[in-house]
């Protein structure tokens, strides 16, 4: 796991897909093998972005256009990026990210007529340039994700399953579209198997080379 | 003034130099004359952008990083341009804004390396390509501009004076690379004076052709 030194690892997916469990896991593995990690989310993860978080998340804000929600999403990843992930990923940290771009790339584009071209345009300002080495998408069926969902849902989580399944179809597009920088894994599985496979899919990207 | 129906005109300069009275002044002299006005303020004026403003100003933020705060001022603008600039366009009514893209290019210019393409690029995709048809710059030195500022500054108007300097070099920049779409006015009179030169620029500038 040595050759995770310094990584940005993004774990991303629908809503109730696991993320957060699987990043626990990760983290929890990584650090017993010596490699120091930071585990953040996006949106949030600083002081301004988690302000930012919620105006983003607020169920009330129905009136929000799909181009200041895409901006929030960048503004808040801009300032993670600067005060967290760069630093930590300078100190040869593992970074593992809950969502990332990735997610914008999903949920947001084609609203509005939103292109991907403009989400990775201004992702690549917001980020400085430093993309994810790899973003795995844990991949299942938004109307069985979406039912793990057990607390009150967030402005986003109420949209109807035919734009959670879009955003489904949105990740599998990048990942048919870049092959080198995504791996999917079936989420809809144990905890444990999901995180084995996980496991695996980082000692088989051989991130050093 | 009919010529102004439908027309997007922006106010802007550094703190102090009168935006706001001017806004005032020259909606209250078109009304007279029949014209439907809109006054806006960026960022702000929609209940989201308020919401982005307090987290932008709020003068304990001092660690937000260059490229979160320009990406939310260009989310504040992306609200208020889908919610109430575009809408009131549309009606016919003329938009008059106190500040827009062109207070970014003069205070987040430079920031972390952000260049004049940058903010363009971002702010066509947040204001949907509809740029204003005329930018007043109110000039005056910065020194002198934010002496009149009484209240608490805020955490922008906090910045060193050099930084205000560099602030108003970026406007006089625009204005010059941008004839057609920037006119300056001197705003170091009495406010009648600045009034009635800018009645008189928007007069000149046959913004119907």
């Amino acid at each position: 796991m040595a050759a995770l030194r310094g990584k940005f690892i993004v774990l991303d997916g629908t809503e109730g897909c696991g993320k957060s469990t699987q990043a626990r896991l990760l983290a929890e593995a990584v650090t017993k093998a010596g490699v120091d990690v930071l585990s953040v989310r996006d949106p949030g993860s600083t002081r301004v972005g988690e302000q930012i978080r919620a105006v983003l998340l607020n169920p009330q804000h129905t009136e929000m256009s799909m181009r200041c929600e895409m901006l929030l999403y960048m503004a808040a990843r801009a300032q993670m990026m600067a005060e967290i992930i760069l630093p930590a990923l300078g100190a040869g940290k593992l970074v593992i990210c809950d969502r990332f771009v990735s997610s914008t790339l999903a949920y947001q584009l084609g609203g509005d007529g939103i292109t991907a071209k403009q989400i990775r345009d201004i992702a690549d300002v917001a980020i400085k340039g430093r993309w994810p080495d790899l973003t795995i998408l844990l991949d299942m069926p938004p109307d069985r994700s979406l039912a793990r969902v057990r607390r009150e849902k967030d402005r986003i989580e109420q949209r109807p399953l035919a734009y959670h399944e879009q955003v489904r179809r949105n990740y599998l597009a990048q990942v048919q579209n870049d092959p080198e920088r995504y791996r999917l894994v079936v989420a809809d599985r144990s905890p444990e198997e999901v995180h084995a496979e996980i496991v695996q899919v980082l000692i088989d990207a051989k991130l050093s080379a």
